[in-house]
């Protein structure tokens, strides 16, 4: 840790949360489909259609807006009405305007960071909306700047070490989610720190146990302060 | 000239054409609006859709597809079926899935300024849609990395120099939109190039004659090379 020079965290879940905003979307979306189908059956059609469309639209929530009218329109096999439509992208417009929650203990860290190592927000969302609760959560000051990065693999992080001119040994990274904030930036080399939030996203869950010098389990973000 | 270390190059119809695939979907969405409205109310109103959505959903296609679902429910008082939402989503995919066309001239002035300058690609788009852009037209070795900026202003480009450890007088941008791509980068201290592109979204004209010794108008790309 003592060569770590930059340390990267993740956005939703990690510093503000967010998860439960997108199941709070679901919810009404489920509710909404309650004539077509039940809603564990709706929920399952949902994710179906969100898998299918990362690699064309990514992940943030307008891409969600899309994948809930795709999904809405197949089950109820197009007799969704318009205005049913309209409500979906207005759970999305909400869920764009929500006040932004900070997770506990996070300032405190970055607080006693400040000066010591260039900290930058590594996020897959969109910028627009990652910018906007960067600003709304009072935290802007705190960070150098956003990556905004397309998806959370080795390869992606190895574009971000080099943009950032330092080496993976350089980097340590703070995330709730061992898919994409921990697991590939240990096998480039860098330091994974994994904080848990207490719903995770199904697809960014990982079944396994690591093991790895360069990896550390914390119960909460203040745990963070004993490795500085 | 002789301070400038990076050079930022504008993505969508500077080095590809993109703005012709906005027009063809958009002429569709007319033709598909066609039985409640004409043609030309139908654009007035997308528009209109398009810059009350532009605080919230930022740019690019997926931003697109939710503004032209929402004006069709709204001309359509509602009564779009969800077939014609269908189509209208489709529209939006299609434009994710189209080739790229490198513009004329472009590679070789790349060729020309390869290892004499840090090339980096500065848009407002989404990131995914721009790196499968970059991938698809061959260009990706040619740039250091992609910065994806919320808003071409003068705050963002003061943020990108931050984040490029550079100062304004020591970048050029080079782009087909004059509010964009040379206005703000002149008014940091930078140098900016302008290559009109046939089309430019409405958004995006200016109308006022540009008289700063850091502003070069260039006929196309190519012209480029006579200021290295």
């Amino acid at each position: 840790m003592q060569d770590v020079r930059v340390i990267g965290f993740d956005a939703d879940d990690t510093l503000w949360h967010n998860e439960h905003y997108f199941l709070e979307a679901e919810k009404k979306f489920w509710e909404l489909m309650e004539d077509f189908l039940p809603q564990h059956t709706s929920a399952r059609e949902l994710m179906k259609t969100e898998m299918q469309n990362i690699a064309l639209y990514g992940y943030g929530i307008k891409a969600f807006i899309l994948s809930m009218i795709e999904t809405a329109i197949r089950i109820s096999e197009g007799t969704i009405t318009s205005s049913g439509i309209e409500q979906i992208v207005n759970f999305g417009k909400d869920m764009l305007d929500k006040p932004v929650e900070l997770i506990d203990g996070i300032e405190d860290v970055l607080t006693a960071l400040d000066g010591r190592y260039k900290l930058v927000v590594v996020t897959k969302g969109d910028l627009l909306d990652q910018e906007r609760k960067l600003v709304k959560s009072g935290l802007e000051d705190r960070f150098h700047h956003i990556e905004i990065v397309s998806e959370k693999n080795d390869h992606e992080y190895l574009k971000l070490m080099r943009h950032l001119d330092i080496t993976p040994g350089e980097f340590a990274m703070i995330g709730n989610s061992l898919r994409s904030d921990v697991l590939p930036v240990l096998n480039i080399g860098g330091y994974g720190f994994h904080v848990p939030y207490h719903t995770t996203w199904e697809h960014e869950q990982v079944h396994a146990k690591i093991e790895h010098d360069n990896f550390f389990q914390l119960a909460r973000a203040a745990d963070f302060l004993a490795y500085i």
